[in-house]
């Protein structure tokens, strides 16, 4: 069975995976990929809007809400235990090219791991243990806003897509 | 293979669709069921809130975005046509007892009828062409808020019991 190919984004707290993921994405939808992303949220999230249909069915009692519309579905649903990202990718990740995660430093992914020198000393993942495919450096902008070097862009790109390369050939 | 059993509740416009299913929904817990909803959309919605992590993935291109904690996960996925229910169960539905539709009166699911006779004169399913297993009468209170007799409520809760018994009974 073909496993989706899957890449965690790491780093520190601040360290600026949101944006890397936002920056990095249109480049590679420009390759013609279908691209999932699954952000790991240890505190507990609320995603619905409180008065919504979907809301009122999950607070009288719904294990699982569902929106669904020509567009797009969703799906809420609670969990006994957190699921690893292979049971999600498993349940819900079918047809996707790569599936991206932000967060799960702890997972046995590869790793892509960005970096913010001005506010970080050493770097989250030790290139020793951990399968690391590329540090990207967040250089920043005076204001803090996250800033990446457009040639480190194109480089992780083709990284990205030879990785993808690599596993379709391992399974076929 | 067990087919997950699904139940559509339906009615015209602001006939009490949703406030029924909040109203249902514990009493049906009280039995032990694990339970999803769908609910159909057809103007298209908006749940993640602009800012957020998972709504930046999905603004930058993302097909699908996942948020998983330890106690649920949700996701948002882009489809290419609308799903029917059967594909939404048989994709999303592993394990659950029952799923009740808020909407798809089009569909071949059993009914359950939410009628309010303060404003609408006719029923929306036929008796004759629609697998209809209870109207349900929303009496309203003076403010219009909706207002459902207790014996019936005991009593479509009995029907649906005894609905998915028989499903059990007719997949053994």
């Amino acid at each position: 069975m073909f496993k989706i190919p899957i890449i965690s984004i790491v780093g520190k707290s601040s360290s600026g995976k949101t944006s890397f993921i936002e920056t990095i994405m249109p480049r590679l939808k420009e390759r013609g990929l279908t691209i999932g992303t699954i952000k790991h949220d240890v505190h507990g999230f609320d995603i619905d809007k409180p008065g919504k249909d979907t809301w009122r069915h999950k607070q009288s009692g719904a294990d699982m809400v569902i929106i669904s519309s020509p567009q797009k579905v969703a799906i809420i649903r609670d969990v006994d235990e957190e699921y690893t990202v292979d049971r999600i990718c498993d349940e819900f990740g079918g047809g996707f090219d790569l599936i991206l995660t932000e967060g799960y430093k702890k997972g046995d992914k590869p790793k892509i791991e960005i970096y913010r020198p001005n506010k970080h000393k050493e770097l989250l993942c030790s290139p020793e243990t951990d399968h690391l495919l590329k540090v990207v450096n967040n250089k920043e902008t005076d204001e803090g806003e996250a800033l990446f070097d457009a040639k480190e862009l194109e480089e992780v790109t083709e990284i990205i897509v030879d990785f993808l390369k690599n596993k379709k050939e391992d399974s076929s």
